[in-house]
């Protein structure tokens, strides 16, 4: 009778606890955080402090573009964007980069040179994976300059900007992997390819990151039906990886050296490397033949940063861009062009790299200084006109929402949440006309009169800032 | 002849303009110009040092809900709810504010007290209107606070906040109205209504600030069919506004002493403003019966921040918000309760404002400290080495991306710009291990050695910092 009873019971808990709803956020998607977003933000302004370094503007767009606006600019990707329904009106979609919203901003307002950087989030119906930081709503921090500048200063400027973010965030070694888009189409035109497959090849190639040769070659055999001896001689190229010296070795190949594309490119890939020594970051520079990008908007350079040593990241691409001249044109009836060059810094992964490393730190999460306390009853009022006094001169200042607490767990809360300085409101120090002031820290407590309370409270936040 | 030929080369130009597609942003929405990003920067940062002051955390949620989040949340307004396309999958919601989210939020992760401020961009199918500020995606400012407090102490902070942010950007005088849902529902129990149509004349009685009461009691009469006594009952009552002394006078109303909600909320509002002066806000506080607040969730204080004086700027509420103690109960499937109260700071407003008042005046788009500059063909190269000099030092510098160009022209954009400081590249002083820094604005050229300049320069920014 008792496990029965017991049974009801638990059968009646069972029920209660069935939602009615899913209490979750969408697929793909995430809520960050107080912990979260303090690192966040903190991985934000290195990035924007580096962006700013480099004389870049800010700009933003909406959310939602012409549907319109999206099409035709992501191949096979563009299933992956999310439509809005037909409410009546537009049709819209979400943005799926920040690229092309941006040659749209370009190519709207007839704009002929710009260097702007944009932050915001971006959306992918792509197969979520919580493991390798991949979301379906994902922040992208852009960095691109459009405008008909000489060859190759801009693009340098964009690898000089990757390696200031990764030095500073120092999380491990990186390399930049360079590459051309017209070194690519040279070496598939001399392997035998036709134009016409030139992008599913290299779509192909852009996996030698994730698999092997052996089996981009079976696909390319397999499924793109190339010739094997095709699919042989692109091999002997895209497995090539190396210094400047690799420049040198391309330029003289016998089948290269005759054509135009290779040469431009391979003229283009050493004035980029002689600009990126004088910046400081030709260590950093590997060409590797095997870098392919997926998107199709590239027109010439291209890279890709990715962390090495230890392996204890494994992450893939933290930073990859490229130059695409032919982007703000497509947006203007006349074709006019406006060459661009830029660099996406892939923060969820960079984020997801520095939780990890933070994880058990105490992270603040407030940036509160003073905590108005009282132990005592009925000086809720006094509380409120203190922290008024606070707040008039900017001090950042917290009080307890209830009319009485215990001093011991206000002073715990200081020191749980790190705010440094007590306002202690008691009787013997009002009738003096005063309060007593604690430093958490050292339990120190100093009876300061009303009228030099806020003084002294700066003096002592001012000492601290300092220290 | 040549009239004909003229009207073939128009028509032909006439083609030419004629674009294959629309160049244009959804309707509603907008891009941001760099300009318009600084002053969106700077209303953001005094708005979130205020949140900072008062002790908040941040947080962030999806930009997209499932769409039962949403569901039953706002009443009539449902209707401008954002729906995404069914592409297999969820049901999602574009979020339609940021208060549904947080209280999915807190539920989610069963908060039992928490005060965040969240920053970001909602959307709303409404009717766009760019003169009034109305957007179909605009960004709302929330500041909230979650838990099980002592009355009316985190109401009183809410309101201080508000006070505190339109102190700062000091755009005009202003008054904060402020209400109560109790009383109103009390003040329509009294006039006859019954509690099925309390809402339905609730958001009649919300048009009083934009039209007159002759207007809504028409609606109510014809439209809602309230009985013509009963309306003038109710309008005898929600004209009334005042300071502290209506609440006294309100408290002995006749009617209104016998009616339990009336009592609570009376009590509740001469809480507030007894806590509003200590916290040297009272002045800003006038108690307004025809404040009604349009959603539906909200259950008790309700207060409304509008700009007063010149009418200048006729731009209506600036900030709003009210306590929901039903929210996050609706989320939980024991509908446990957690009491919120907040505020959401009318952004777009405030931005219109900002941009009228500085319009014409030179807004910095960059913070660029350097340019980097030769009038001598050559030097770009020791241009590269100089910026990464500076780059390595964290000195915000650029330079152009030509090989060459007339010194003039780098020094005027220098002006144009507002950038202090010029470093000039040339052969005089490059022979003598060094260059010349210029003071843009006095126009005094020094030379300086090599390794010498970054101190020297780090040096005059400094004292620029101080001056």
């Amino acid at each position: 009778k008792e496990i029965a009873k017991l049974q009801l019971i638990k059968k009646e808990h069972d029920k209660d606890d069935k939602p009615q709803f899913s209490l979750k956020c969408a697929k793909g998607a995430r809520d960050f955080d107080p912990q979260q977003m303090a690192v966040r933000d903190q991985l934000f302004s290195t990035i924007t402090s580096c962006f700013k370094r480099h004389g870049a503007v800010t700009i933003d767009t909406p959310v939602f573009e012409l549907k319109d606006t999206l099409t035709g600019k992501y191949g096979e990707d563009s299933k992956l964007i999310y439509d809005l329904q037909d409410q009546g009106g537009e049709l819209l979609s979400l943005r799926y980069d920040l690229t092309v919203p941006f040659a749209r901003y370009v190519a709207m307002n007839r704009i002929k040179q710009i260097k702007r950087y944009h932050i915001a989030k971006v959306y992918r119906r792509d197969n979520p994976s919580i493991q390798k930081g991949r979301y379906r709503e994902f922040y992208q921090c852009d960095f691109d300059i459009a405008g008909q500048f000489d060859p190759m200063i801009p693009d340098s400027e964009c690898i000089r900007v990757v390696a200031e973010i990764l030095k500073e965030l120092n999380l491990s070694d990186f390399v930049i992997k360079v590459n051309h888009r017209l070194l690519l189409d040279a070496i598939f035109s001399i392997s035998g390819v036709s134009e016409a497959n030139f992008r599913t090849v290299c779509s192909s190639v852009d996996k030698l990151d994730k698999i092997s040769w052996e089996e981009v070659r079976n696909e390319l055999v397999k499924e793109k039906h190339i010739p094997q001896e095709t699919a042989d001689k692109i091999g002997t190229y895209v497995n090539l990886s190396g210094d400047n010296s690799l420049l040198n070795k391309l330029q003289t190949d016998p089948l290269l050296s005759t054509n135009q594309n290779a040469q431009i490119a391979i003229n283009e890939l050493q004035l980029l490397y002689t600009y990126c020594q004088r910046l400081l970051i030709g260590q950093f520079v590997t060409f590797d033949m095997s870098l392919a990008r997926g998107l199709d908007y590239y027109t010439g350079v291209i890279y890709e940063a990715v962390l090495i040593g230890g392996h204890k990241y494994e992450v893939g691409s933290v930073a990859a861009g490229g130059r695409y001249d032919g982007l703000v044109g497509m947006f203007d009836v006349k074709n006019r062009a406006v060459p661009c060059v830029g660099v996406s810094i892939g923060v969820e992964r960079l984020f997801s790299i520095m939780e990890q490393k933070m994880k058990g730190e105490k992270i603040r999460t407030t940036e509160t200084e003073v905590l108005v306390m009282s132990g005592e009853d009925g000086f809720l009022e006094q509380r409120l006109s203190c922290i008024a006094k606070l707040w008039e001169q900017n001090i950042n200042a917290e009080l307890f929402y209830k009319k009485s607490s215990k001093l011991l767990t206000q002073i715990q809360f200081c020191e749980k949440e790190f705010i440094p300085l007590g306002v202690i409101i008691a009787t013997e120090e009002q009738k003096n006309g005063g309060v007593k002031i604690r430093n958490i820290s050292t339990r120190e407590d100093k009876f300061v009169r009303d009228e030099d309370m806020v003084l002294e409270i700066k003096a002592f936040l001012g000492n601290k800032k300092c220290s």
